[in-house]
Formats: C-alpha cells, structure tokens, sequence
C-alpha cells in the first residue's frame, strides 16, 4: 500500500507522527503508526519533522560562498559599498557557480524554496539574471527559486534602469524591485509609477527594499498600501526590512499595519542585528504576512549568514524577545508557511498528497529547535533522503521484513 | 621525536599552520610542517585552528538540557519567575545530571573551560553547588569549571545569605557573587560590604550580576570600581550584564571605562537579543577586559542557547555591527582569550608547552568562522581527538608509514 512508512517522529508541538509515503507523495500522516504492509520502514528515533524551509529574501548574485572569504570593508556611503561591491565581484568566481554553491548550502540546512533577488541596472543589464536563471535550472525540482529584477542603484536616478527591469519581467524574473524611492531616487511617485507600472503590465509581483527610518518610512509603507489596493494587487506586494516599522511608536505602527493588512502588503524582515526593525507579533495581530530571509550571506555588505533558514528563525525570535513555544512558533511560520505563501508555492507542507518533502531535525518539538539551531538534520525529498550531509543516521528495515501489519 | 603532527591546518588570519606533539603538548607550532620522524601525521585539510573555548558566564544548575523541553512561560514579577523556577527546577532531574549534560555539550562544541554561577540563598544553602561541584569532578582535567556563589534572590534581603555565601567561599567556590545591590536589596553599600569582605577574608575572586540600568547601573559601576581599587582586588573583579553601560551617552562611558580599567574590573556581556547592552569597542579602547558567555541556557528564563561558545561569538558580533575581520576577531577574542585571563587559567592557548588542546573548525580563518558558526568542528585534548561528536573525518597517516623526514 505504502512505498515507505517513516515512523517514530514527533510534529511541531512534540506529539507522535508518522508519514507513509506513496510514489514521493504523503499518503497517509498522523499520530498513529500506518499499516506497514510491504513498505521499507525508517525509524526517525523521536526526531522533529517540520516542512522544508523557505528563504524568503536571499541575494544568490553577491554571496562570495563557494569562493574565497573576502573580509569586510568600512565605507562611509553607499556609493562606496556598490563600488567595493562591483570590485570585490569581478574578481570573484562567475555567478553561476556561487549561487550554485550558495543554494547547495542552503539545500543541505533544508531550504526548498527562495526568493533571490538579482542586481539589474542599466550597465550590468541582466547579466545577472542570466547567471542566475541558470543556476536556478540545475535545481529544478529540488529548490523553488523565485526571482526579483532588483534595481540596487535606484530607479529614477539611474537612467535606462526602468527599460531593464521591464526586459527582466519580460523574460521570467516574477517579481519586479525597488528600493529606498524617497531616500535614494528623490523621487517616490517616479519610482512608484515604474514598479507598479511594470507589476499591472507584466503580471508579476512587487518586493521593494525599504530602508527608510522612521516617519518617511511611514508615508512610503502608506504609498505602497494605497497603490496596491489601487493596482488590485493584494498578496501580490512584499516590502523587505521597512526598518521605519522598528522607529515608530505603537499606535503609528497600528495604524500603517491596518493599512497593510487591508491592502495585503506583506513584510520581510531579517532581523537585523544592530537596528531596530518591525515589531512582529504586532503586525501579525493585525492581519499583516510577516515573512523571512537570510538577506545578505557572506558578500560585499556582511559578513554574517550561513543559509540556514532556521537560525534565521532562532535570530528572528532572539532580537524579538520571542520566549514562549508560540512565539518561536512565530518564528519558524515565518521562514516556512509564510515564506511559502509570498512565493505561493503550491503543494507546500505536511499534507497528504503533496510531495514527501520534509526536515528531520534532532530536536523534542519546534520551539526546541528555533531555540537552539541543532545541526544535525537529515533531509527527506520525494520521500527519499538527499544530499551527503546527512547528520543523522536511522534505523532503516527493508521492504516487508519484520512488518506484522 | 614527536607522537604525532597535525598538518595542513590553517591560523586564526588563514595562514599555514602546524602542530607537533608530544607527551599530550605543543612541541612545535608553526607555518612549516615540522620533521615528521617516526610521528602520526594528521592531515588537517587546510581547516582553522583555535584553542579551546572559554564560556565567561554560564548558570550549570538551571538548565534543562538533558531534561525535558519545558515551555518558556511569561511573568510579570523577579518574584514570579524565582517561584516558577523553584517548581520547574522541583520537577526536574538531580542537578549534578543535568549539570554533567550541558558540560558535555559544552564540551562537544569546543568549550574546554567555563565559569559556572550556581544560586546559594538561606534556604537552598549549600545544595547546588555541592551538587555542580560534583559534575565538576567527572570532568576534572577536561574541562576546567570555576564556580561562583551566586545570590539569585539578593543578599541584604534575603536573610541568613551573607553567611552561605561565606559558606560556599570557604567550601571551594573560587567566586564570589552579588546581585543588583540597590534594586534588588535596596542597600548598595550593604550588599557590597558583604560581598567585597568575604572576597578579602576568603582570598576569592568577585563577580556581580548587574542588571540595573542606566545612571543607577553607571552609579553602582563606580562604587565597585572604588572598591576594587580601595580592596587591591585589581583583576579579580568581573560585572556581568552591566546593562547601563548600554542605555547611556558615549562620554558617560569613557568617564566609566576609565575607571572600570583602572581599577581592573572586567565586563561579561552575552549580547542580549533585545535589549541594550555594553558598547565592547569603546570598553576595550579604555582599556577594559570584556568577556563573553553563554548565560542562560533552556531554562525557566529562557530557552536560547545551546552552549556554543562560537554561537555566542557570533550573536555578540552580530548584536554589536562587527562586520569586519579585525571585529569578528574581537568577538572570538572575548570567548577565548579574554575569558581566560578572567578564569586565570594557566597554560591556556596554541603555545609551545602548553597542553595540546584545540578545536578544528571547517572554516577558512577566524572571522568567517564566528560569521558563519560551523558545524563541522573536531575537538582535540592533549594531542587525542575527542569526543563522539567529531563532525569531520581527516587523513590518519600511520606513525613512520611514508615520513621521509
């Protein structure tokens, strides 16, 4: 009846679960034990199952993994860091091959899914995009990969910029960037007008870095909001860090977080180590998708990240002063369910039907391992364990030895 | 002339680095790989090097690791979490077990020294550390524990405590510890008088639990600088937490800092997640030794931490913007060097002579190490590898098999 019965796991709150599987689909999943029958049976030693984990807002074009480790340099402007940035990646290996080696490692922490952004201005074009794309081909399949045409150096202020963000979404990035149109365009209705512009004519979706502090934050999170109920894209607009969030006193917040959640903007935070950022149980109590990524990881702007979504989580919920199982709960939905929803990826969960995917994480329940960040892991796809590091060895039976029923 | 020769490796800046040993110590460190002779060869495989880990700060009676997850719960009151944890700790297993667990995690990470603080009061007497003194033995020469009385529910107020902590000073703790002397007992000069007198009377070593913020925390940090000046206690006086230096301006920490370094009193900061904490650059340009350490680990205060010292290093870099490879090294610095120099531990560190104890780490250099906080470590004692845990397999070339000299 079943391929393969995976038994003696425990699901997110730490109660028995066993997952048969059939031709790499859940067939059955539960508290109790399926019939056996003629199934091989891996006993997964009381270990935690949790959905495979999704990378919200990962830059897979400026990670320097795979290549040589390149220490971090002060600059005193932003015009500086690009420079650095274009300088330290030219002499780096090519794209593909580092953002090859950056979702293999991100694969092997159990990401399934990822939100990239990709640099496109109008003197790199979409080289990038390119690179990427192509990265992105040899992991279909195994890690969803949704592209942003993220225009790093502005809009407005960088001519010819806007023709190359409409070529991306024409040729297959399903998200078009901004960033900071205020602060770095001088120009937010300018800025605006061409996201949206491309968003309504291509058919894509929107995800703009915003930087902004404090009120001017505000008033572009409340000029986002209002084109998006304009636009009818609601669900379909994500703003990543909206540091003005974390500046703001509560009942500001309350007030743009309505306006978010009626126009269905979601929020991406990383939680940043040495800023203030947006207040998250507050947003999600007013009907705001909170969602994560591991942003930057080991490029020209930091040094920190390793690909692992669920130390993501455990920062998240460090810097937020999440304690209680719900809130590391909050925590680890943010790098799974919600980053799933913003991707809308299909089939994504422990659900019967969908794809036997899942991590096998040495943890008693899900707010045990956002605390904590085990290593050891093992990684189930199609029902089959993947990758080489595997950290955790099971007990494996063959295929109708010893099963009664 | 050497038992065995670790080749191959690489220094804490990513330079060649090789280590001989014999009879359990370095014999020879260097760039060049040293005459082989009839020696074992490990070939380290071009991965970092760093003498072993020191958790400035750690509380071994509280944990639950090794014990059953049990759900952070929220509480209004000092009072209502000391009465939460009395009830949690009731129902949990005997502290010398749950104390030998977390030495062992510890201990698997890296970490091959710690300072344990462990609650005395007039009512648990001498129970805790009696019991933590007990795990300490199993692991007497491997990792070295120095432990502290420490008075988790106030000293003035707390009736019958002035004379355990005697007690426990008298009875082998090296430490002893004082908390919040104004908010906590009401009565600085109180709490102060017994902690610095038992500290003359009985030889030991002074650390405090600061929590109070602000000018009240800058306050009383000045009152145990003079006191440490006025004891001659210079360097053997440590103040964990020391909220205020965070909450309060740059020019009131350099009058502080000054003091603080001229007295030789040393700061303990875990970097909290989401609260001010103290500045460790401008500290340690005053002059000032900071440390770091693990604090709190799942237990009724919170549920983070594993016992990872390089985890530890890297939240305090990240909390603290350290971004480039001179500040990623100063985070590793306050979770090695700095902490032993607290612990006075003798022969510490990759030195001809000294023990041949270390940590292999998959890592190119120090700073991409704290970065990014690898799994893939092995830990060596007095030449042997240790431990169940090795997370990566090396070359092992038989003694006198294929060395040409």
């Amino acid at each position: 009846m079943f391929d393969r019965v995976f038994v003696n796991a425990v699901d997110a709150d730490g109660n028995p679960l066993n997952l048969a599987v059939r031709e790499g689909r859940f067939a059955a999943i539960g508290p109790e034990r399926p019939a056996i029958g003629g199934a091989e049976v891996v006993d997964l030693a009381g270990h935690l199952v949790l959905p495979g984990f999704v990378d919200g807002h990962i830059h897979l074009d400026k990670s320097f993994v795979g290549d040589r480790w390149r220490p971090h340099r002060h600059v005193t402007s932003l015009r500086e860091r690009l420079a650095i940035e274009k300088q330290e990646l030219a002499s780096a290996g090519p794209i593909v091959e580092r953002a090859d080696a950056l979702i293999r490692q991100a694969a092997s922490f159990g990401t399934i899914a990822m939100r990239s952004h990709v640099d496109v201005d109008a003197t790199t074009g979409l080289t990038n995009l390119h690179a990427v794309m192509e990265a992105r081909e040899k992991w279909r399949g195994v890690v969803d990969i949704e592209l942003v045409a993220f225009p790093q150096a502005g809009v407005v202020s960088c001519p010819g910029t806007a023709e190359v963000l409409d070529a991306a979404a024409r040729e297959g990035a399903q998200v078009v960037g901004g960033i900071d149109p205020t602060t770095l365009d001088g120009d937010a209705d300018g800025q605006l007008d061409i996201v949206f512009g491309i968003a309504e004519k291509r058919g894509v979706k929107i995800d703009i870095h915003l930087h902004e502090p404090e009120q001017q934050g505000i008033d572009q999170l409340h000029r986002i909001a209002s084109r998006t109920r304009a636009a009818g894209l609601n669900g379909r607009v994500s703003v990543s860090h909206a540091y003005g969030l974390g500046d703001v006193a509560p009942e500001v917040v309350d007030r743009i977080a309505a306006a978010l959640a009626e126009a269905g903007v979601s929020i991406m935070t990383n939680a940043p180590g040495d800023r203030a950022f947006p207040p998250i149980l507050q947003l999600r109590a007013a009907g705001v998708r909170v969602f994560t990524g591991n942003d930057n990881i080991q490029d020209a702007w930091w040094p920190y990240g390793n690909g692992d979504m669920l130390q993501r989580a455990m920062l998240v919920g460090y810097r937020s002063g999440f304690y209680t199982d719900e809130e590391l709960g909050v925590a680890l939905h943010m790098a799974t369910e919600a980053g799933a929803a913003v991707l809308g990826k299909s089939g994504y969960g422990l659900k019967v039907g969908n794809e036997a995917t899942f991590v096998v994480v040495k943890a008693p329940n899900a707010a045990a391992a956002v605390a904590a960040v085990p290593a050891d892991r093992a990684i189930v796809r199609s029902g089959q364990f993947w990758g080489e590091s595997s950290r955790v060895q099971f007990k494996v039976t063959a295929a109708g030895v010893g099963s009664a029923g």
